[in-house]
């Protein structure tokens, strides 16, 4: 079958590798309909080591279940499912918190052996606790948008919950990636009374608006934190989502919460410290968030998607066939798309 | 009248300086009976420029109302009083969120022209909203206990609070001093199941057993990591009290986060930035806490210390008068005394 492979920074190829198989009783395989690239995917493209093996990428997916094996009891053949960016079965006590990410028995896609959603096919292990049935047809109009449930909009959500977003919150969303465009939604869909998105490019920070910010502050660094401040009355923002990663936005982040208010990160760190450490203390800011449980806000989000109550699939700007993967990252990279989706 | 100020590393003496009195009508004038070093005061004792210059000391104390501001209607003269650590105006929005600390009209003892706690007296500003009365005479058996209200007890609660400690919880306890100790009082008061110190002193552990300490880590740095680690089944503590302020102590606290945890952070930072940014993404772990709004917590924590539910002046296992403050200051930084008391 056909897969994707990234060997060195900006070198990503399209090849073929073995075929997806049951290999555990625990399994599904699932033949893929939707996947896409994700802006997390841009990091190892812009820096992995070209000495390293090639490393299969790829962790947000829809599909059919081709097949199962004898342990599955939740799947069936021909169900139309979606796969959260880290597989987990469903029943250990970090499972049972909400917290699949932390899963005894989980992992991550493209690892060792296991296949990467950038393909025809995935072997998915811990079926029962990862996958969830969408009860539509594979070629639904709403696909995009389901897809983002894999992890997008999931993470959007996270980083919403963990930065305390409530009804009337004054939030923050600093980045304007999908990501930051999901968070956007969920603040939005949380209560948000205000809510102010940092980025410069006006095709995304359009949408934001669309989505439901109010505000765009198109500066950076002190002047980013000058013109926040300006807006909240000299406060800061309740709740701020930090959906970049780097030590930069991050810093940003911490500077424009208002004293009290929480900071959900979920921008994959590009740091190595939180910067800070005397800010956030004096004003008792929280920094919350990380890797999203995707899996767990699925059945949360997945009425709303159905039913038309949000639309994070218009974070897809462009869909591309498998053979053209390789234009995808480089067109994400180069930011000429918001986010690739990849149809067979 | 006689206060102590700090002049430069190890550099601190009882002088004369001009009595307390009201200037703001919204002032009181607090006689001092009892106040006490903080954990905090041994930073700049530690490392004060003696070119700047000398600084008041002291942000804990008892005291009995001597005159009042024409506008002050909360306290009278004559009044047994306990200030926290912070003063503030109790009206603004983040007064009534309970965050004191970042009272509008608030700031800190003996910065500028504000008093500090260790001397004969202390103009308060903002009396109405800082001073509490207090219902019992002014040398009642329970002032050790009360004094601590001020600051440490409540800094404490407020880590135990923002770690989330609650019912059935595993909490650590990075750092055996007397914040340290009250942390424990506060997990146990919160219903923790399990509370783990870390600290190789055996005099502090040993009460930190009695308040409630299930058990106690010796090691630091990495062998803690495994120690605490070993002692939850490879998980880490739920909720995790960091009550040092270095880098390293931290760096433990973070390790020692079970995924999904939180770290409730009341030891004044040493370090401009919080490690392990991405190992707390990866298990979801939050970083919380901050400057303790001691004031929010004094009417909860009131009655416990009345009815002698918790005991945390037996942190201090020193008293001296006024005169003697240098040598306490001594004592504390060389471990001697857990935490030393003034009384007049």
């Amino acid at each position: 079958m056909r897969a994707t492979l990234l060997y060195g920074a900006g070198d990503v190829r399209v090849e073929d590798v073995p075929d997806a198989t049951i290999s555990a009783p625990s399994d599904a395989l699932v033949r893929v309909t939707r996947s896409c690239i994700c802006g997390s995917d841009l990091w190892p493209y812009k820096s992995k080591d070209p000495d390293a093996p090639g490393q299969r990428m790829g962790h947000e997916f829809i599909g059919v279940v081709e097949d199962i094996g004898s342990e599955v009891t939740t799947v069936r053949k021909g169900d139309v499912v979606v796969a959260p960016f880290v597989f987990s079965d469903g029943t250990c006590a970090y499972c049972h918190e909400g917290l699949h990410t932390s899963c005894v028995n989980g992992g991550f896609w493209g690892v060792g052996d296991v296949d990467g959603g950038q393909g025809e096919a995935v072997r998915v292990p811990q079926a029962d606790g990862t996958l969830v049935v969408l009860p539509v047809p594979v070629d639904d109009a709403l696909m995009p948008s389901l897809l983002t449930l894999s992890d997008v909009m999931g993470t959007g959500h996270h980083a919403a919950v963990r930065a305390g977003v409530r009804e009337g919150s004054t939030v923050a969303v600093v980045g304007d990636g999908a990501v930051g465009l999901c968070g956007v939604i969920a603040a939005k869909r949380l209560g948000a009374d205000r809510i102010i998105i940092l980025g410069r490019h006006q095709v995304r920070t359009d949408l934001a608006r669309e989505f439901g910010a109010t505000d765009v502050v198109a500066e950076r660094g002190k002047a980013a934190v000058a013109r926040v401040k300006e807006l909240t009355g000299g406060e800061g923002a309740h709740a701020v989502i930090e959906a970049v990663g780097l030590g930069e936005s991050l810093e940003t982040a911490l500077r424009i919460a208002r004293p009290g208010g929480a900071v959900g990160r979920v921008g994959v760190p590009q740091t190595g410290d939180i910067p800070g450490a005397q800010l956030t203390f004096l004003k008792n800011v929280t920094v919350s968030g990380g890797i999203a449980p995707a899996r767990a806000y699925i059945d949360e989000l997945l009425p709303d998607v159905l039913e038309g109550r949000i639309e994070p699939g218009r974070v897809f700007d462009r869909t591309i066939g498998i053979e053209e993967v390789p234009d995808g990252y480089r067109a994400m990279d180069q930011r000429e798309a918001i986010k690739v989706m990849i149809a067979p």
